[in-house]
């Protein structure tokens, strides 16, 4: 199909298509003359999940390239796959030394996770705010809100072992994490307004 | 104090604190001399609470002006509150019609939210791209997702009870949501490589 026809499937305007190429977020199409490209339907999915991983995830385009980098790689290793996928996503990739991490991890028997881990860093950096912040109400809770996260990692993990390649898994993996963020944080809110709502008494307006 | 001692004490160097008083994000001190200025301990709590909302909570300038006027308002009510400072953070405010999600609140009995909650739209976003991404998998377990996200809120829920006064509620609340969704995707992070490791039993290098 041609640039018009990819964008009118896809919603998304022939100037957003054009950037995504020069950014080489989107593999070129192939040559049909020197002014025009064919795209195929491999072209009109990863326009959707660029738009997705830009929009909903919110992740900077260098951190998109190193995702669509794991995404197409060959034969992947899955679990050190998803670990490369996902440390794309956060601040840093140094070893982190972080006793209470570490502690949380033990109290929980979360084994296996990698000294440098990101989100070990991204923890340990919450963490640090929150004592600032004086939020020790918060932190008392810590061990409560790592099992709420046990619990939608094991959800995490069982549908990525509905995927039966390992190419499917690294897939369903990313864009589970990256677009679950988004949803587990829109469906908090959805809770959290309808327990305030009871719990404050508050009648909301229709 | 002065400037370098609030940068001393919050650990920020002057030329940010300086950018976070022209964008309002932070009073202006009270002139000791027309080109000195005196900072309370509040201007150290406030800048700690900014760069927490900036760096980890990663929210746009103007999402965290509405925020901070929610923080001052005095005696807010808490839910309105609550609702005013957390749509600050979403795509808008329009009414959404989104019968999927309207489906899911009353599965889940959470009665309460509000027509044109933020979240509501943010629900009926990442499923539309999930959809679009034939995450079906990701989609069947939708409820799964909003049950650990109940658990989530009643825990969100209890740390605000804790506070007794208005403000104190909606201080908590807010930085308990945005560094609570940094807190959680990182704890996700965790187990989930905890239990890829189980699961595609791969030792990880230490």
């Amino acid at each position: 199909m041609r640039i018009a026809e990819l964008s009118r499937r896809s919603g998304i305007p022939v100037p957003t298509i054009k950037y995504y190429l020069r950014e080489g977020l989107l593999p070129p199409g192939e040559l049909s003359s020197p002014n025009q490209a064919r795209y195929s339907e491999a072209h009109l999915s990863r326009l959707q999940l660029v738009r997705a991983l830009l929009e909903i995830g919110r992740l900077p385009i260098a951190s998109i390239k190193d995702v669509l980098a794991e995404i197409d790689r060959p034969k992947p290793d899955v679990h050190t796959a998803l670990g490369r996928a996902l440390k794309a996503i956060g601040p840093g990739d140094e070893a982190v030394d972080a006793p209470e991490v570490d502690e949380l991890l033990a109290r929980h028997g979360w084994e296996g996770v990698h000294p440098s881990a990101t989100a070990r860093r991204g923890v340990a950096e919450v963490i640090a705010a929150l004592r600032r912040l004086g939020a020790h109400q918060t932190l008392a809770r810590l061990d409560d809100y790592a099992e709420a996260a046990q619990r939608v990692a094991e959800i995490d993990l069982a549908v990525v072992g509905e995927h039966d390649s390992p190419e499917g898994k690294v897939y369903s993996a990313v864009i589970g994490t990256i677009l679950g963020d988004a949803l587990l944080a829109a469906l908090r809110r959805l809770a959290q307004e309808s327990a305030s709502a009871r719990t404050h008494g508050l009648k909301v307006k229709k």
